[in-house]
């Protein structure tokens, strides 16, 4: 990654400190500055991420930064956004890992000035722990990052955040932002949802006999709520429809258990499996070409 | 495990074969049986299971067994307990490792021999993978067994059903057959079917941006169709209203992501996060209690 030497990581969460972690690995010349709003985050940053710099404030965190990724909750950025757009270097690329597209891609346009470029990033990584101390510098590694440009985004600065998420260790994949916030409300927000709907319709008593089947299909549930109540009303229209198809699924399962009817109910389930194997081998070959 | 001799297990499936193996490690004195219908089964099993003796026939298998094990699919247990019926040994006590209970009850009532007692068993143990080659002699270690009885339930054969399923590392748990199948269909078939419904939501292109969100949350519908198929016919009436249930979890969701409700959302995502968290350290303590 020639022409970086500072990257400006804001939001030290399990997300962000991964990224500065991942940066400090893979970029050795490069400078991370790291953010946060609270106090006893930065105290703790600096205990655990002690290759980056942590600032005491925001302007001054970015006022040298070549890159700046915001990894804070989305209900944030647009407050973020103002408040740095009057600090930020000519040139400078500003992009975030929000799990929607629109919402960012709208705001920055709105808040940064003409001479500073806005690229959307979402790095598909992550767990349902949360903060600092779960960070790792392989968090990212084969991972997909999607990368979102409309027709005013800079191609040069498309191309240099293309290159960071790579170096990196990303697999990156270009859409639109309505395309990514439609997909990803689709194979991400409604698992989750489903987790969250599948925990709250059972009682505390009866998951006491539960196996590995709910554990796993309810794993999404134990996420941070703040977080993704964000995400889910940043993309409602999107994920109202995803809902609605999973809720027309299982009425159709629903209607063919009450009838007994074991050809229906084999063909829904067959369908279902075969795909998710189809699923799993693709994974699993595209990680063979990666390694 | 004094008084057992000899063990038949019908059925060379993951289960049958791991419960085979777990019996061979566990109770190194006791005679293990298996059978399957298929010759390319008992081929194989005769192959990975070198100490267990595998039969060609159904009614000689059991003809010396003091525990008779069915772990074939549910829809074939009846079948099988009326070829078994008149080969049983007097004081045979037979079981089955299906995962609805009261449908193998009443078959178990209705064709056994006086002479012959039924308990019934569901480890809840097992994966998404299929057959015979999976199996593991530790894939039952520390997991939960329930059982059933009812007041027609010989309550020697129960203790000797549970001391068997201790001396192979479960945690055993007694309950009447109707309340096993309301449980289960809350914990265990109601995670199968979100996990199908879901997967039938999605297209195989959008799934391709996938994240490991979508991948746990589906991992159980990769499961064979067959198997569960016949689960959710055995078990349709609990089943149905535990997916009444969840279906209006998911509308409670949709209505507050439509409405952008933020507080609304934050309550019903929060009370998820809390319950999988606790469900977790419940887990976590017990596994320590036993280790």
């Amino acid at each position: 990654m020639k022409d970086l030497s500072q990257v400006t990581v804001i939001g030290m969460g399990l997300l962000g400190a991964s990224i500065a972690l991942a940066v400090l690995h893979a970029l050795p010349g490069v400078k991370v500055v790291g953010y946060s709003h609270r106090p006893s985050t930065r105290r703790k940053a600096r205990r655990l991420l002690v290759n980056a710099e942590i600032d005491d404030s925001l302007s001054k965190s970015v006022s040298s930064a070549d890159l700046v990724i915001l990894a804070t909750p989305i209900s944030t950025f647009e407050n973020i956004l103002e408040q740095i757009a009057g600090s930020l270097p000519p040139g400078c690329i500003v992009t975030d890992v929000g799990s929607t597209k629109l919402l960012p891609t709208r705001w920055a346009h709105k808040v940064l000035p003409d001479n500073v470029h806005y690229v959307g990033s979402h790095p598909i990584a992550g767990s349902e722990q949360r903060g600092l101390e779960y960070a790792r510098d392989d968090l990212l590694s084969d991972e997909l990052c999607v990368l979102t440009a409309t027709e005013r985004t800079d191609r040069k600065a498309l191309r240099r955040v293309r290159d960071f998420w790579s170096a990196l260790g990303c697999i990156v994949k270009r859409m639109t932002p309505d395309e990514h916030d439609r997909i990803f409300a689709n194979v991400s927000h409604l698992p989750y949802v489903m987790a969250v709907s599948l925990t709250n319709a059972n009682t505390d008593k009866d998951l006491k006999c539960c196996g590995k089947g709910f554990i796993d299909t309810s794993r999404v549930a134990s996420s941070p709520a703040n977080i993704w109540a964000d995400i889910l009303v940043a993309n409602s229209r999107n994920l109202s429809t995803a809902v609605g198809r999973a809720i027309r699924e299982l009425e159709k399962l629903k209607h063919a258990v009450e009838k007994r009817d074991l050809t229906r109910i084999t063909e829904l389930l067959d369908a279902a499996s075969r795909k998710r194997r189809s699923l799993i081998s693709f994974r699993m070959k595209n990680k063979e070409l990666l390694s």
